[in-house]
Formats: C-alpha cells, sequence, structure tokens
C-alpha cells in the first residue's frame, strides 16, 4: 500500500468504493496524467452552501481549504448576479459597459492613489502573466526575484518563475530565489538587495520582485510586517518594478483590509506596488483577474501594443465581482477574518500545547499555516495522515509547504467560531490518529 | 478630424453624446490607454438575444461580428445552465465530477481518436500556451511556425507567436513566418518545409507548427482543402508537433463538422494534429477553453509535472461548454452555418457585381472575409468607412487581415436568411456610402 498523500494515487484504485472507482477510472482515460484529485479517498461534490460542502452520498464536509468561494459557496447574491446578467447578455471590453466602468472606480477606490488603471484576465495566472509582460516591456530588462517555493501561475511565462511546479530545475535563467521572509523581514530584505544586485550585474539585468504578500506556496509567512515597504525601497533603489501578487492574499483574507501589502503600511509610509495581481476570489468561482498598474506602466505599455481579454471583464465576470464586493464589505467579512482568524491562532495554539506534532502555528486572519513536525523537523507522513483523517472526518483541508508539512487553513471568509470549533475537535482528534499511525 | 477607425480614438471625444463622452472618460481614467472601444462612435450594449443586440437607448443591433455568443446571445438552455450549477455549487477538478467527466467523453467523442485526453483552461490564449508548453516540453525544442499575421493569445507566450500584435519585430527569435495559404494550399506546404527545415538546423530546433484552421487574423484564408493533411505529415516528418488552433474555427462555425482542420480530410486519410486548442465559442461566454491532446505527449508532459488550472473546468464552465454542445447539435447550427454561409457568399459576390469596391470574398460556413479593393489594391479607407457607416446602420462588423481591408463576417451560428438579407442590404448601402466618401 501506498504511504498516505495530499493526493489519490492510481495504485489506491482497489481501495474505492465501486462506483467511485469507476468514475476515477473514466475520468482518468479522458483527462489523462496531468490531473491530480484531493485525498486517497476523492471526494465527488455536488452541492456547497456558506462554508460546507456535500457529497453525492449526502455526506456534509466542513471546507477550511477553499479560498476562491470566498464570501461562502453558492452565495444566493452572487448566484443571482451572475444569473441575471448572463440572461441579460454577455458581450465584451470592447462595447461601452457602465458597470465595468463603475466597478472599476470602486475596485481602484480601495487601492493606493497611484495604482489607476485596472487590466482584466480571466485567472491570476494570466494576471502575473501580464504583469510580467508589462515590467518586461517598460523597464527593458528579463530579471525577476521570487520566494524559494513560490507558485505565481501555469502559463509558459509564469511556471517560469514558480519553483513550487517543478523544483528550482524548472525555473528560468533569468530567475533569483530568496528564501521566505521570518522575523522581522531583514534577512528577506537583505536577501532581495543581494539578488537585485547580482540580477542588475548580470546579462539579464533586473525588473521585478514579484511576492505574494503571505507567501502561501512557502508554507504561509506573515513575517513581521512592515518590512514589505522597505523591500519595495530596496527594488526601486535598484530601478526594479514591485508586483504585489495578491492572488491568495487579496480581497479581506488577512483580516487587515482588503489587501495583504497594506499591512506593512507604517508611519514610514504606505507600501505602493507597481503592479497588484489579483484573482482567486475575485469572482467567487466565476473567472476573473485583474492586474491593477500605475497608469505611468499602463502608457508606455500601451505605447507599444493594445490589450485585450476575450473573456476578461465581462459583463457577467464583472457582475460576479461587483457582487463580491459588496459582500465582503456588507457582511464584515474582513473584521469576521480577523475574528475568527485570532480565535483559529488560539485554539491552535492550546492544540499545540497537547501535541507533540503540532510545530509553528502562522498566518494573519484566515490564512494560516501549522506545521507538523517531529522531534523538530518537519513530519511530512504525519501531515498526510491528518490531512486524510480530516477528510475521512469531514473536514477538507489541504497541505503546502517546501517540505509538504504545513497545513493550509484558508477556508471561506464567512467561516464561524462554530466552524472553527468544529475544525479544533477534529483536528484534536486526527493529530491522535497520526500519532498511533505508524511511520512509513 | 482623425480618419475613420475600427476603434475608437480619443480625438473624436467631443464628437461624441454628453452622456457617451463622460462614460467613455471615466473608462479611459480606470482602464487606461492599453483598452480600445470599437467604432468612431462607441456601443453601449445592455441586452442581446440571439442574433440581435441593443444598446442603452433601446436601439437594436443585428450581430454580424461576435462568434464567442455562437449559439446566440442569452441562449436560454445555457443561461439556465448557468444559473442552475452556481447555485449548486462551482468547486475545482480536483475533486470528483461527474458532469466534467461526461462533457470531457462528449467533446473527446467528436475528436480523432488519438487525441484522448482533454486540458481544461479559461480561454484560449491559456490554451494555446499550454499547448506550447506541452509541445516544447515533449520535444525538447523551441522553434514554431506560425503565419505572418498570426493571432494565438495574449500571455506572453503566445504574444511571441502572434505578429499580429505587435508586428514582426515582436517575436520571438525561435519563430518563423509563412504566408497564409492561398490556392491549393502547395505554396503554403512548401514554406512550412523550407521554415522547418531551417529551424531543424538552427539552435533552436523545430517543435510545432501552430495553424488557426481558417486563419482568421491573415484575412480568413481556408484554402483549398486539403493541403493540411499535406503538412501534418510534413510536419511530422520533420519530427515536430502540429497544433490546430480551433479557438475560431471550432464548434461548428465552419458548416461542415465540429473543427475546422476536418475540412482537410481526403482519400489520402484523416487529418489528426497532435494538439488541438479551442476557446471562445466553447461556453458561448463562459471563460472556457481547453488543449485535446495525444495520450502519449499528456503522459510524457505529466512525468514532468503536474497541471491545475483553479478555474479551468470548473462545474459551472462544463455546464455552460456542455449546453452549448447539445444546443449545436439539437439545433442544427452547424447545417445552418453551411446553408447561410453559402447564402452569404452567393449574396456578397451579387454585391460585387454592383460595386468594384468588393474584391475577394474567402471563407467558408459563417467565417467569411470580404476585401475591400480600390484599383485592385488594399482599401483600408473604404473598409473603415463601411465598419463604421454599418455601425451607424445598426450592423456591428468588425475588419481584419495584414492590410487592414477585410471585412469579417462570423456572426452568431443562429444567423438566419432573413439576417442575412438585412445585412446584405445595409451593406450595399454603405458601399455605396463609402464610394461617395472622400479618400483621407
Amino acid at each position: 500500500m501506498p504511504g498516505p498523500s495530499t493526493y489519490f494515487s492510481n495504485d489506491r484504485l482497489d481501495e474505492l468504493s465501486e462506483p467511485t472507482r469507476l468514475l476515477v477510472e473514466r475520468r482518468n482515460r479522458s483527462l489523462g496524467a496531468a490531473y491530480r484529485l484531493f485525498y486517497d479517498d476523492p471526494v465527488e461534490i455536488v452541492r456547497g452552501l456558506g462554508t460546507r460542502l456535500w457529497d453525492a452520498a449526502g455526506t456534509e464536509y466542513l471546507d477550511v481549504y477553499n479560498n476562491v468561494p470566498s464570501v461562502g459557496h453558492s452565495h444566493p447574491r452572487v448566484v443571482e448576479a451572475i444569473a441575471a446578467q448572463a440572461a441579460l447578455v454577455n458581450t465584451n471590453t470592447r462595447y461601452l459597459d457602465r458597470r465595468l466602468v463603475e466597478y472599476s472606480e470602486e475596485l481602484l477606490g480601495t487601492l493606493p492613489r497611484a495604482l489607476a488603471n485596472v487590466l482584466y484576465t480571466c485567472t491570476g495566472s494570466e494576471a502575473n502573466d501580464l504583469a510580467l509582460r508589462i515590467a518586461k516591456t517598460v523597464t527593458g530588462k528579463q530579471g525577476v526575484i521570487v520566494t524559494r517555493n513560490a507558485y505565481h501561475g501555469v502559463t509558459s511565462e509564469t511556471a517560469l518563475i514558480s519553483p513550487s511546479l517543478g523544483g528550482e530545475a524548472s525555473i528560468a535563467p533569468w530567475v533569483r530565489l530568496v528564501d521566505p521572509p521570518t522575523g522581522d523581514g531583514s534577512a528577506f530584505a537583505d536577501a532581495v538587495t543581494a539578488a537585485a544586485a547580482e540580477l542588475a550585474a548580470s546579462e539579464h539585468g533586473f525588473a521585478a520582485l514579484v511576492a505574494d504578500s503571505i507567501f502561501a506556496s512557502d508554507g504561509v509567512h506573515p513575517g513581521g510586517a512592515p518590512f514589505l515597504g522597505r523591500v519595495s525601497d530596496i527594488v526601486h533603489d535598484a530601478d526594479g518594478l514591485y508586483i504585489a501578487d495578491e492572488v491568495q492574499s487579496g480581497f479581506g483574507r488577512l483580516g487587515h483590509d482588503l489587501w495583504g501589502f497594506t499591512r506593512h503600511d507604517s508611519a514610514l509610509g504606505a507600501v505602493v506596488p507597481d503592479l497588484v495581481t489579483v484573482g482567486k476570489p475575485m469572482g467567487n468561482g466565476m473567472p476573473i483577474g485583474a492586474v491593477i498598474a500605475r497608469r505611468e506602466l499602463v502608457d508606455e505599455f500601451a505605447a507599444r501594443g493594445r490589450y485585450f481579454s476575450t473573456f476578461g471583464g465581462t459583463p457577467v465576470s464583472i457582475a460576479a465581482a461587483d457582487a463580491v464586493l459588496h459582500i465582503i464589505r456588507e457582511e464584515g467579512l474582513i473584521e469576521n477574518a480577523r475574528m475568527v482568524g485570532e480565535y483559529l491562532t488560539t485554539g491552535l495554539g492550546m492544540l499545540a500545547e497537547f501535541h507533540e506534532a503540532v510545530g509553528a502555528v502562522r498566518g494573519v486572519g484566515l490564512f494560516l499555516g501549522v506545521d507538523l513536525v517531529r522531534d523538530g523537523v518537519p513530519d511530512e507522513h504525519s501531515t498526510l495522515v491528518v490531512v486524510n483523517e480530516l477528510r475521512r472526518r469531514g473536514v477538507l483541508i489541504g497541505a503546502s509547504g517546501a517540505a509538504r508539512n504545513t497545513l493550509k487553513v484558508r477556508p471561506p471568509l464567512c467561516f464561524s467560531t462554530a466552524d472553527a470549533d468544529r475544525f479544533l475537535t477534529e483536528l484534536d482528534s486526527a493529530l491522535r490518529v497520526a500519532r498511533t499511525a505508524k511511520a512509513i
């Protein structure tokens, strides 16, 4: 029997129930080898509401994983917005659309004034791809700095700056890797300084730092704000651009503000990235992303060619995004993320007292990383046992980090303290199971 | 006063009605300089049904341009499929989803058997980007052949093979350009042979030919089928892959079959691309695209890394795509495209007898290109006069081709002969206006 995994292995086909096995086999034939399913026993989701999902047999799951349906699965107001607009018309941005303009103004109003233009895409990958294209075009340089286990997308270009996909061997020659921030972020700032200088002196030149404001794929590293302000200055001093990847940290998840980088505002000044990229929760599941940029960068990019995306910023996508932005405000989801995030952090701290396996608990708002360790070293095996045991107990969660030993806690933003209690109770039980489980 | 254009110029702001001018100005401020609006007098679309669109003032337009809402604007069955699935749940492909499997099987059933796996994206750009990533990974080569005014997408990678975006200077060193097919396609085949040999002998090597099956951005060139079968053999003999870009020609538009490349099947055998990319009409406006590939290519790609797209193949997108596939069949839209396409071709031929400005009429099904000429040379100015005059007359159309003198006729597939009559009548009038308009 193979060891436990976050993802289903075909070696386990015989362990599945007959209907599940048949569906997985059909899926394997048509989708092929590049796709993966969660869990040793995959889940067939057929319905969702708020923080809950249900499988085909009617079993209920608490969703502690999905950061896309951030205002809650099947939020009636988002559903209604999509249905109403789809029934009216769904064209493209080459026609005038009043709501596109109004939503754009509202979105830009949540960001520093210098970020004056928004360009719509369908995914976070496309947003990071476009941000890189703008940054490289405007600076005339190629070099990019990212963190050691960064993930910024699956297009050809963004895969080249995403070591989490294919390892360090898969990244481009013009990419430099730095460790994610720890402590007060000084080491991170020093590493960016050195990498920028090294790139500037190379044939590639230095174009940009791309930083996920919560360093999710590196294992969730909020670091001690406000180091990103200093890092932004370092990048600018090296004539580079600072691209804030808010695909995961954006739209209120960190419980502070809509944006992750504003956690780093300080008496020294507000943090103002040159380009901000957004995606995942923007339309609660509708495929919409965006690049928000300084106007002068867009002007210079536009001088060399125009931008158009067939599906980017279409009326139905904007209707969903517009509903999401209003729901976040009107349902107080940022404050909820802060409050429930603190409640969870406290609860996880209490669990750590009873379970040696629980190491560091990091994060802010509803984006927490919980390291599982054994004798002080990362324990991937126990992490995978816990992930699969939680799935059996009706709680959906995933793992991340370079050592795959970090539980990613990033539920919909409407997660309640009662949801948190249920999660903590089941996690406690899963940790007990993991303790008695044999290592591979 | 600036000359007429397919796109709005800010030099014309003062010519607009007060409400339109104010909205355009607000749009300019928030979306910035990279975006463009159609027509000298932009249209604010607020409603659509079938082949009709309505602006904010209630004026009706006949849509001869939009190939995305291919089963018709706001088709009730697509709207209902989207609304129903959005109300149930919208997750991702890492959970089991029966309809995803069923739709995938159905889609693959429409393609040659060797094309056994489908990978979902959100856009045609992402599909072409992923196809290139797979092709380059599997062949270990970089070199790509495309046509002289090709358009294959707006990601960093696909922009490098899209001379129509930024001219020949903007394409990558590993790209070779060939003229689009004319006549029996012999010259095209010879050009591909030479380019493949040249790339194979270069440091880049030869990875793939990417060919839009209708050569839309080159000005619509169906060529004399079955030359693509020969070209496919040439590519394979040079150890390259043939990527059929069906983003525009796919899903029945050519009135022959669901796919453009099957027009080239012959007694010598069926045409079987290595990778097929789809997008635009796949979900009638829902952002969904896909790469359909030979299984062995996906297997080899998967051995180096997995594929996941957050929004690719989500339940709501699949619901829309599933509805579209069934509507195309049940409403006989392929047959309609063939029949109305022939009717339009005949009608355009008749117009050519009365208007010297009408040059070649090319195309198949509901994808036609009509060249406007003066003394036998491309006449961009008259083309732009006609495009804007048609807009004033309630008919929406666009222009393409390297010389910008080709009217692109590619309406929703439910376009009727009555729609065709209205279009031909208005085009006749617009041509009369253009004849009397002064050249710049």
